[in-house]
């Protein structure tokens, strides 16, 4: 099974309603667990973190959580005392309709930043939010959504010989996305059981080669959340940190969160590519990572690739302000499988097969720094003039 | 007198023609001091850096120089051995046209990065250029331009007592913009008696508070260069480090430095609007930079200025994932003389004024971090679609 949301794995339930935050669209979504599971989030780390941003942080270090709850609209951040007031308001109200403890509930806010929340619209629609509630994840998938182009879904089985745990998730995200943060929302699901540290790692994990691996546009917001509840419904024994067991899960983790960070690039704003950047031969790990963000991160880049132009002359250059140790003769670079840079200078006969790579909806450039053993793979989008008309009137 | 070029000071010849590495336009510019100069020259952090830049780094290492040679239409960078030997032949021709040791002549490259440089074509236009050396500096100014739409000059005068000097410039420069480096080709000259270790301070001190204080769109260049040459031919008494004269001549310096590089910014690719961003109250001076630095370069802010919308949300979010030392509910943001954002929340009354304020052609932002004395003022454009049609048909 490849397809599914937050609902697949057993013991899930969820929904999405119209509350009054946006106009007409989906605004307020809620994923339940039957029993109360484990619980981990990675959150941003911009430091202007929002108020549901700082609750959900302080809730979970208690590894338990039951209900996910989630609005869009409004980021309730940069928000003073009453931005607090509100997120916990949020979370009390949905408690209530739950017949739950207050802190078994985590909240996440999307959309603009610095406005109010208009709290009493989402604690007047929570009844019916509780009483949509249903195996299907889609209508949550559809509320949570800011600028999205379309719902962002995947679910995985993973067989740990002992038996199968299914993982699921929903995310949200198509701006302000960058790198090395967890930088939207996700909402992930498993019917594994998993204590909270082994949970905590594999999340930790996951994030790191996945949702830390992409970037739009190199802002980071300051609400985004990523939130893993496991409450062993499949039935099989416990899954502790180590072994074949963990490595199996921890792979169908990975594989729902790279699938939910892939589709958030695939959606950036105004992308008409996604460009996959793999640095090897780099001096460190983090020196790839370095050189990566800085490539997919630059306008020049970004542009080039947006008008399908063989530039890689923009690609040395970002390469040479990232940062990353860089020796100039020994820089190579490859769209697709063609080498179009060897020791730093390009090979012009190579130039006509690559330039067909450039223009395909999928892009794959190789950089090889030549020095070592540190790699790194991220995707980004191009940057169109749809991205610039989206964000200069976002707020009208 | 506030307008002139790099020959208004005494004692200078300049001129600008075509020579055929692009279509029709001018691109191939001189700049000649009749008497041995002193010389500085700050060049670009990239770590890919041109043939050019490297060469005339090299040269200027002796603190002499009597001629720039420039180039536009081709960077000559990430061009390997053959780039070395074409910007040494292009200063061996520029220094037998004009009978002067070849390691007297700097050269600057500008455009297409990665290309072989037609050097031929260079070397051939090299007479008609040298007999076209006069007293006008706007030929050299369009020649040294590439996206640039307009040219770009400045000078002044300085009085140091005992006598009157002059500084003039011409600078280039339009996208690959970004502060805390020389990010542009500018040449600027004097006819003030300086040695070659105050003129170094000189310079540095003034590109730190001009060129490296603005930002485009966060790309460097591999090629930037900006050079100072000094011939005395004012005939005043020598100007040494440290005093009123030398006061009063960085002062005349950083005024020319700061004109052309607020000029590179109007002229910004697709720019509409000029933003001041200036941040205070920052931990520390490396903090304050940090934090203009996130806001200047943010595809949000930029976009929502282009928009003339107030999204100050978007500059709170800059200001958390800065670097800087931040702490929400101490940061203080204006437009203009309007306070929108104080201990970290909006102010809607403040708001409508505001709101006429980022609609204006030029935008005044001040952040206050309510933390320490830390400072830093730099100058950024808007975000437009324009900029995204011209970077993604640029080899075309």
């Amino acid at each position: 099974m490849q397809d599914g949301t937050v609902t697949s794995p057993r013991g899930y339930r969820a929904a999405g309603i119209h509350c009054g935050l946006k106009v007409s669209q989906p605004d307020l979504a809620l994923v339940v667990s039957d029993l109360p599971a484990t619980a981990a989030g990675t959150f941003t780390t911009n430091k202007m973190r929002s108020a549901p941003v700082i609750l959900s942080e302080s809730r979970l270090a208690s590894g338990r959580a039951q209900a996910v709850l989630v609005n869009s609209g409004n980021s309730n951040a940069c928000t003073g005392a009453q931005g607090d007031a509100d997120a916990r308001a949020m979370t009390a109200a949905a408690a209530a309709a739950l017949g739950m403890p207050e802190d078994m509930v985590v909240v996440a806010s999307t959309g603009v930043i610095g406005r109010p929340l208009p709290v009493e619209r989402i604690t007047a629609g929570i009844p019916s939010l509780v009483a949509a509630l249903g195996s299907d994840g889609m209508a949550a998938a559809h509320a949570i959504m800011t600028t999205d182009a379309f719902p962002k879904t995947a679910a995985v089985q993973v067989d740990l010989g002992d038996g199968v745990v299914t993982i699921g998730g929903i995310a949200k995200g198509a701006g302000m996305i960058h790198p090395n943060m967890a930088t939207m929302i996700a909402i992930m699901t498993t019917d594994a059981p998993v204590e909270a540290a082994p949970l905590r790692a594999a999340l930790r994990n996951a994030v790191g080669r996945s949702f830390n691996c992409i970037s739009v546009d190199g802002d980071t917001s300051t609400s985004d959340s990523v939130f893993l509840l496991a409450n062993g419904a499949a039935g099989v024994a416990p899954i502790a940190e180590g072994g074949p067991r963990y490595g199996a899960f921890l792979a169908g983790l990975t594989d729902v969160a790279g699938r939910l960070a892939r589709l958030i690039v695939k959606d950036g704003e105004g992308t008409t590519r996604v460009v996959e950047v793999a640095v090897r031969g780099a001096a460190s790990d983090a020196d790839a990572r370095r050189a990566a963000g800085a490539v997919m991160t630059s306008p020049l880049v970004k542009t080039a690739f947006h008008g399908g132009e063989l530039n890689w002359g923009r690609i040395s250059a970002a390469l040479g302000r990232s940062g990353a140790e860089v020796a100039p003769d020994r820089v190579a670079i490859a769209i697709g499988d063609v080498w179009v840079v060897r020791r730093g200078v390009g090979i012009p006969a190579a130039y006509p097969e690559a330039e067909a790579g450039v223009r395909a909806p999928e892009v794959r450039v190789t950089i090889d720094l030549g020095l070592g053993e540190g790699a790194f793979t991220g995707w980004t989008c191009d940057l169109s003039e749809t991205y610039v008309k989206i964000n200069s009137g976002y707020l009208s």
